[in-house]
């Protein structure tokens, strides 16, 4: 077993403003105006989709040497489906993507047999791709409550 | 139905760091030194749990009136398990997340009773934890090649 940790921490600001981080690092996330927010930073759902990029592109970078694929360039357009209605609770669709489709664009003078199997390996092992394609087990661990006034 | 699209884009940089876009807005992602990268900002599963804790805490706010919670403050921290053996492939376990757990932390004069109400509430509705709980139909849609020389 090499399980490994990963964490994450988000803090609510004034609106749907939120200021997420990770280590050092954070990101400013909030909704475009159409939907409620000042359009300070991309959106959870736009996060989420750039997450699953990011990995694919990482996946492919660390696997192209194995598969002889030379990568002169690599990129990922994302695109989801989500009916809003669910999270209005105006129907009883899921509040989530239903589908999440992407593109690959490849540059690359590789035979197109040697890409083909990198393209099928990648998508087996990407870490993003496969949470978000199977279901993982999501739980509340504890709410830590502060009754002071603010 | 009120189906809407979100959109993503990822373009792999020197290594394996990543520039994502959305919009307007801009990230860039890299993994730590311990996992290959030069550690220029948060690695794609962090970016996966932050997107859950953004998608909570927005949640949190649109619903606090409706539940009549007085949110003062509300942060959430996430961890989430991942075999890394997946991604290396030394094993046959799955390469993503196989747990993600996570702490609220509220700061409220409110009853607890509407509190533990509006925390049932936000868990069903929030897009993105839906999306990791269950299943979606993740597809490949096109490979586009350029043969070009770099």
């Amino acid at each position: 077993m090499a399980t490994q940790q990963f964490h994450a921490h988000a803090r609510l600001q004034d609106g749907v403003k939120v200021a997420v981080q990770a280590r050092q690092f954070s990101i400013t996330i909030d909704e475009p105006e159409g939907l409620g927010g000042t359009d300070k930073g991309m959106n959870p759902v736009e996060l989420l989709l750039g997450s699953l990029a990011a990995c694919q592109s990482i996946v492919a970078r660390v696997y192209a040497e194995q598969f002889k694929v030379q990568l002169d360039d690599f990129q990922v357009e994302v695109v989801g489906d989500i009916d809003l209605d669910g999270f209005f609770g105006k129907s009883g669709v899921r509040p989530g993507y239903s589908d999440i489709r992407y593109n690959f664009h490849i540059q690359s003078p590789s035979p197109q047999e040697r890409i083909n199997r990198f393209i099928d390996h990648l998508q087996k092992v990407c870490p993003v791709g496969d949470t978000l394609a199977n279901t993982v087990k999501l739980a509340l661990n504890n709410v830590v409550m502060n009754r002071q006034a603010a």
